[in-house]
């Protein structure tokens, strides 16, 4: 008997001990200090109208034999497929419901689709970097090459001469806040086409994208139906962390190595997977309804108003900064040459502000701190006060 | 680029698209025959009121800012990880709520168990089985090898001398309805000692066992928490099918190849899993209430008469089956030599009643044919009826 050895080469990350174990013992010296957690990488706002009608609706069905759902199609019930259709369509993009996979959360796909892909690949991850990526690739034992997103190139790391044959690529990016304009997708896309690469894309946080110009979807590109699998979910688009559905679109066009990445994903899941839960897919169709869209909208408004009162106190402070726009999350770089983990004492000393240090997602986030959108208004406010009084 | 070329040796099933086909152009063919399904692998009978009660509750929490949830634990929340200590507490089997991991079922934890294991494993699946663990293990490139399970055995397959690292057991099983009893678990238990093997033991069924003597949990045996892993499932004792909820349960003195399996796969669930529903785990602890439990015993003997039902028929036919007395499964021997597919034929144009082929789950399955327990009491007594007169 033997375990999976590329296990034992994973690095144990400290990262969030770290920070909730500094933030326990200040608020246990300090308990008048009143913190306020900027750190919160979870949405705070509850499920919209729409959904929790929709959800308790579905509930009521399961009780009753004449509307009782057992196993459903593990692909996702025909309903919310469709839905995810024509929000496409909304897009420009023109997709079939086939080529839509229902599943419970872009973090489990992220994970699961690297199934059909051969170990011996070469991977491509951006750094700094959401940390999923890399780990579920060395505990496949794939080689994995860092690419740089530095303040140089905006975070937005572009295609160089080397070969690799997966590219991941979060946009808008966590944790640094950067989006890729359409010309920067299109080098990205050419490349992939060019290197016969999978360009593997994360639009976990699209819904925060404020300008038409900015791409939200991937097959807004041309060719991109022939290179890219996208991964999306509604945990930031409809506060679903908690009750979990996202989505991955593998067209059928996407035909590598001689076969067709949609068939071998498929099989994948009707193998691995048994689908979501009917209660939480009519919960989903709910917010793709124009009245759930629109319930949905007005939270991601708040978000990114509180995102635009912590731009707004870090100009006035000359702190630099990415993200904050299209993006949930802000990207400080640390005054006065502090380490990450420096301004983070700082921020909690001084200020009573829990941030995440940079560090803990890659070498290139030394220097910088995340802090995210998703606290209160009033909280944010009085934060940002606390700042720049 | 390379795909995982493991998946171009997986056999592809017409099984159940075979069963459909005939099924359809049988009922067009002849509208009037009032066809009876009793190939049904899924439950029919609604969720239980306590369940449905505490979702409802819980998806009203789901929509005030007070009470809403984001992201929980991946492993799941405490109050069900405690609730099913309890539950094992009364089987006599004592753990902690950290061997026990909450996920969307079963069959998501069959497929996903198998990325902390080497791929060298040498693997023992009995034969005739429920597909997907030979399908996982193919798709990762590992040797399986196929234990006989047939009337000799009472489709029970015991040890061999051969060495083997993993191995699974279904009992009940799927699709035979064959239980082990507590010695033939304690050879088990010894070989995997003996060969420092991992049993994976698929307890799905266990809620149909109606016998004290006969083990409901692999760790009523001495020494499996040194040597076994138990997957379960709410989907047939609690109806949960489309509802979504399992759990597995990985002992911390289940130490191998100098790791611990269960820090091994809180690292895979950690990386790659964002946990079950809110909603779906307030279900599920609901069904381990007492008012839970009670009523979904009803349930479970609803369909256990309608095992007893169609026992009863075929004892009076003098055809000889396997199961139906722990398990909502009828394994029957095809009469008259006929094969799978030949008396699935019979059924269907004489009687008009639809079984699965035998023959789809393994080779040792030719000759015998399954029937389910799942259909209503009346279909059932209805399709007995006219097998008998």
């Amino acid at each position: 008997m033997k375990v999976n050895g590329h296990f034992s080469n994973l690095a144990t990350s400290y990262l969030f001990t770290e920070v909730a174990r500094r933030q326990r013992e200040y608020t246990a010296a300090h308990p008048d200090a009143e913190t306020i957690r900027l750190s919160i990488g979870d949405v705070t706002r509850p499920l919209v109208p729409a959904v929790i009608d929709a959800m308790t609706k579905a509930v009521a069905e399961m009780g009753k034999a004449e509307t009782f759902r057992g196993y459903g199609d593990e692909q996702g019930y025909g309903f919310l497929r469709d839905a995810i259709v024509k929000y496409y369509a909304g897009k420009g993009v023109e997709l079939a419901p086939d080529e839509i996979f229902i599943s419970d959360g872009a973090k489990s796909d992220v994970g699961n689709i690297l199934n059909i892909f051969s170990t011996d690949n070469i991977v491509a991850v951006p750094d700094p970097v959401y940390p999923v990526y890399v780990d579920t690739n060395i505990m496949d034992g794939r080689k994995v090459l860092l690419l740089d997103a530095n303040a140089e190139n905006g975070f937005l790391p572009m295609p160089g001469e080397e070969h690799v044959d997966i590219i991941y690529i979060c946009s808008p990016n966590n944790p640094t806040g950067a989006v890729y304009n359409r010309e920067q997708l299109t080098a990205w896309v050419d490349y992939a086409l060019a290197h016969d690469a999978v360009i593997l894309f994360d639009a976990a946080y699209e819904a925060f994208i404020n300008d038409p110009a900015l791409p939200t979807s991937i097959y807004q590109i041309p060719g991109a139906e022939k290179c890219a699998i996208e991964l999306c979910s509604l945990s930031k688009t409809a506060g679903f962390t908690g009750t979990r559905c996202g989505y991955t679109i593998v067209p059928k066009a996407l035909v590598k190595d001689g076969a067709s990445l949609n068939a071998m994903w498929l099989r994948r899941q009707t193998t691995k997977f048994n689908g979501v839960p009917y209660i939480v897919q009519r919960g989903a169709e709910a917010v793709f309804t124009p009245e759930g869209m629109a319930q949905c909208k007005e939270n991601i408004a708040h978000y990114r108003e509180n995102a635009k009162v912590m731009g707004a106190a870090f100009d006035k402070l000359g702190i630099s900064y990415c993200g904050g726009v299209h993006s949930p999350y802000i990207w400080l770089h640390c005054p006065d040459g502090m380490t990450s983990w420096e301004y983070f004492d700082v921020l909690l000393e001084q200020y009573h502000i829990v941030g995440t240090p940079g560090s803990g997602f890659g070498k290139n986030g030394e220097g910088y701190l995340r802090l995210t959108a998703f606290n209160t208004a009033e909280n944010t406010k009085k934060a940002m006060e606390r700042l720049t009084k």
